[in-house]
């Protein structure tokens, strides 16, 4: 029998789960080249505009396989309808049966994201976070602190956003969940107070700049995953002391990585993946003084193993 | 809301239906060039041997778009598990959202290939079939008759099978179903008396040959789908008055025609396309001696309007 769990249930069980585990499995896989994934399929519709992407893989000898589909109608709300949906299709490696259909219109994409970034953080932040900086007042503004909780302690954030009813709706969810939170319109306002600072901003320009980061500081930038998108001012990863990305591969060609070597601001040979990271110790931030980058573009292996996190909860 | 259909419910609602007017309306608009069908996903396994195919696509300006997963796994005998599953997603061309979940576990697959074969019938077919003949007894053997009767009155039919054991279960069954039948397993005794013929094997190697077949005989060749496969002898093609093929650009690379090219039997300009014969007379069989041969190597419109016969069913 096919397991169908809706998005509700699937709330439900993230609660009872830390998908942080299974996920850095996932990328310590993915990093050892256990992890097949083949090339992204693809849909694009003219009228009304919108796409459809298929993304699956596998992990070698594990027992299932993923196929995730997400699509993005970018004008669904002029007829009140949420822009993404989507579901994931879990099966098993050993027989190909279909065992689970997880209707999560695209929130286990969101989830697997801020558990990244989770992980980014326990290896690479300081060791005595101060205070949380967020670019961005939208979904992974919201579940970046949420999240970073599993990894370490600092309920202190501030927020930038464009727009100031934005972040008054923000600050008040927010303050309810137990945070204390400033907000602000003034990226200066992060990096002079932040050792720790996340960007999730569709942005197409650098928010902030090489002389506004301090030493001490890191930086996850989760937004950028096109080879359009750019949250961090390419000097940045230049002098950062270490740069980590998901995927080496993939931030060739997409992401904050890619801004920096096309700019020629790093060199390839800088660009250390996430899944050798965990692994070996020496690759992770070593003194408080260092300013680290963690790149987020997204890997389908992420999306393998939250789905297996949610099938496999008791 | 999603709607989730399971095997039993489809099966109750195809027995409401006729989906091969619907078909027939998918391969004009395959033939006209409305089709979008980018090229299909795969995933292999090795231990044990598996594969995973994704196959999707949409009709321009229709109002939904399908994305069919299929898996083969054919080892699960040991395990008493069927070799196939498999489910169909029919999500709205105009929003982007999951509409439904078709859990078929495959049935479609072999709905919309049964059709196919009746839509061949039902214009290439001599006006009285006296007797349908039938190679293979699986899956397909019993549902070409079954689906025939939707397009022409014949109740008459003899299958050929390699299996002794096979073809008695076999005729009990399509007994029960109203048919009278004899078996075989001497081709002869089919192309001897049968003015239709369906090959609905995985041989690969001819199971007739061109001298065996008589004048006014039509053939639809259902098995072969791959460049591997072929049921009948080239020659048949060489000297059938007319050859339709449901996609020239498949049956280029798969199927019977693409044997009969190799074998330098006959011309690429020979083939017509099933659309394209469906709304045009002069391209259909003209008199009751004409042979006639249908090529069906499954297109990926059938599965889309498959899964919208299911939806829009009251």
């Amino acid at each position: 029998m096919v397991k169908i769990v809706n998005l509700e249930e699937i709330k439900n069980i993230l609660q009872m789960i830390n998908p942080i585990e299974i996920i850095e499995e996932g990328f310590i896989a993915y990093s050892k080249g256990k992890v097949t994934v083949p090339p992204v399929g693809e849909m694009v519709f003219d009228d009304p505009p919108g796409e459809c992407h298929i993304k699956y893989g596998f992990i070698k000898d594990d027992d299932y396989f993923v196929i995730k589909v997400a699509t993005g109608f970018y004008e669904n709300h002029k007829i009140n309808l949420p822009a993404f949906d989507g579901l994931m299709l879990l099966f098993s490696q050993k027989t190909g049966q279909l065992l689970s259909v997880l209707l999560d219109n695209g929130h286990l994409t969101n989830i697997r994201t801020a558990s990244a970034g989770a992980i980014a953080a326990k290896y690479m932040a300081p060791k005595n976070v101060r205070r949380i900086g967020v670019f961005g007042a939208g979904t992974h503004g919201r579940l970046q602190p949420i999240y970073l909780q599993k990894v370490l302690n600092c309920k202190d954030i501030i927020t930038w956003g464009i727009n100031q009813e934005e972040l008054e709706v923000y600050k008040k969810d927010m303050k309810e969940l137990g945070f204390n939170v400033q907000t602000t319109q003034e990226p200066e306002d992060i990096t002079s107070t932040c050792n720790l600072i996340v960007t999730c901003t569709p942005s197409k320009e650098p928010l902030i700049f090489v002389d506004q980061i301090k030493e001490g500081t890191h930086i996850t930038a989760l937004g950028s995953d096109t080879p359009e998108k750019q949250e961090i001012d390419s000097a940045i990863l230049k002098k950062a002391d270490r740069l980590i990305v998901d995927s080496v591969e993939q931030c060739l060609l997409r992401g904050e990585s890619f801004k920096a070597l096309q700019n020629k601001m790093i060199k390839k040979e800088k660009m250390i993946e996430l899944g050798d990271m965990i692994i070996n110790k020496d690759l992770q931030r070593q003194t408080d003084d260092e300013i680290t980058v963690v790149d987020l573009t997204g890997v389908a292996v992420q999306d393998i193993q939250i789905s297996k996190a949610i099938w496999e909860a008791p």
